[in-house]
């Protein structure tokens, strides 16, 4: 069990790095890591078990001998090279939104779709940073009573934006603090990625159809608005859901806290336990503010929040391989 | 027509210093302003039309000669003074949530049921600031077709909770760029006020009630989350609502475009304009990112940001006076 040799693709960014991190302490029989990222890498080293590992270009991407490659870089890296790795019948796992609405490609939640797995055809998804935590807080109640229709409003960290973004905010926010005018410190961004013709900006649109797919539901209907806030790490959203049928709250709880994957904060005053910057670096997607709608029996209300680069993205891509390979 | 003398209650705060402001701007024939506040503010001098006014304690506070009384500081004091001015004979206009509810008080949106203030009986309530702004923004559509359904989620600045807070998040923001440990910076609080016996934050109380209460309609069903955010000024809030009958788009464009008190941003790709710092210091609510629900079609979002410092909160309050005395 388990997988010996991998790639990262995208190795030094934010994603990638902690993919890393992640591997070292997880992934117990990988004894080869091979490295790539663009040429704005070009002659770096990351360390893995206290190797010293050169980063490659990945114009040098190559899948022989790999059991598994993580692409961790953009749509457009992942459109190039996961077609070399499933040629060479490597199994790719995609952070991308390249291929995750594609029908013949998984797109997976270990806590809530493991099985989709199965069907792989040498490419698996990873989800939207927001869906897949979304999707581990939502399925618990989910599996008491379908639900019907989900209205999300979000709040993206900026390291969803990537490393670059990340620090224009700290310079921002310094230079705001000495008078400087800025764009994004001490202000919100309520769009994401760019807008589509009808309105919606892509990360909402892939709020709502990545929703959908994993969840395989027709019937739901899912509402999206998506806002970039100045927090560092860690996504948070206010969810509004209706089940088929009444769901108790004490039943949605009891089910939230034996869900895998997440952390039922029961303490409804302590909103510090689910503030961002007390999720940054851990795993669990933690979920609190359960309350039922005032006016809907059907009708519930809660709070989530997760590190969007483990659990939004490195981590669930490593559970996944631990899915196909066994950990 | 308008009033020449007026009292603050409260002056020195982020709100009380607003209203001083505005009434410079706009209330033409008020020449004597008498300026109130707690003990904290003992010996402070404010600047009226180039005079300097001292500041009185608020136990010093008599109603004797004035036309209106504005109280801009917390509901405690509210409920100790405000029963003086109208046993005067004197209007009080009340910031603060200790009326609200009172079937006897009109709560009052200028823009939106501007007839209830006819009824007053010497006393009249500001709503909430995101109540404010939300209606003034919703209204213009429930004219169209009545709304049924509003979820709400919301993106409050700091200065919603008043200078001090303000001025610590400004503070810790600079010891959290040089590593040291914060609860606001960079962070979210999702919950504001104190938590009721289910689970409802006190805010997230008033957005419903205030809100049903001025579009007096027994059958709006209202949901919401209340966020405290690392933003200095401007308040924001993500918009879900469904409408009785289906409203194109053109037409709820249309009517926003037209409506008071709103500025309705066409251009779908400027995220910047509906940020809170665009708005800060600014009169008008600002509404964009208006699309229609992918599944429903009675169903619309929308995006609305304000200065809660002024539309919020002491800009609506001299709006009130001017209904009642004219401009």
């Amino acid at each position: 069990m388990g997988y010996s040799r991998a790639a990262i693709v995208g190795s030094t960014g934010l994603v990638g790095g902690e993919l890393l991190s992640i591997l070292e302490d997880r992934a117990y029989r990988l004894d080869e890591v091979r490295l790539f990222a663009s040429d704005r890498s070009e002659g770096a080293e990351q360390t893995y078990r206290g190797r010293r590992i050169r980063v490659c270009p990945v114009e040098r991407f190559d899948p022989a001998g790999i059991d598994v490659a993580f692409f961790m870089a953009g749509a457009d890296v992942s459109r190039e090279y996961v077609p070399l790795a499933r040629q060479a019948g490597v199994l790719s796992i995609d952070n991308s939104s390249a291929f995750r609405m594609d029908p013949g490609v998984p797109l997976v939640v270990p806590e809530v779709n493991p099985r989709a797995t199965a069907g792989h055809r040498g490419l698996i998804a990873n989800p939207n940073c927001t869906v897949i935590q979304l999707l581990a807080a939502v399925y618990p109640i989910h599996r008491l009573s379908p639900i019907r229709r989900l209205v999300v409003a979000t709040y993206q960290s900026m390291s969803g934006a990537g490393r670059e973004a990340l620090e224009d905010l700290l310079t921002e926010t310094r230079g705001c603090l000495e008078g400087m005018s800025s764009a994004v410190a001490f202000n919100l961004w309520p769009g994401i990625d760019r807008c589509l013709e009808d309105g919606y900006f892509y990360e909402e649109e892939k709020i709502i159809e990545e929703t959908r797919k994993i969840l395989g539901s027709g019937d739901l209907t899912v509402s999206a608005t998506a806002v970039r806030v100045p927090v560092r790490r860690g996504h948070s959203i206010a969810v509004y859901l209706e089940t088929d049928e009444e769901v108790g709250l004490d039943e949605a709880a009891r089910a939230l806290r034996e869900a895998p994957g997440v952390l039922f904060e029961e303490d409804r005053t302590d909103l510090q336990a689910l503030s961002p910057v007390a999720v940054a670096g851990s795993d669990p997607v933690r979920v609190g503010r359960l309350r039922r709608d005032r006016f809907s029996e059907r009708g519930l209300l809660l709070w989530v929040v997760a590190d969007n680069v483990r659990k939004g993205a490195a981590l669930n891509a490593v559970q996944i391989a631990e899915l196909v390979f066994g950990e």
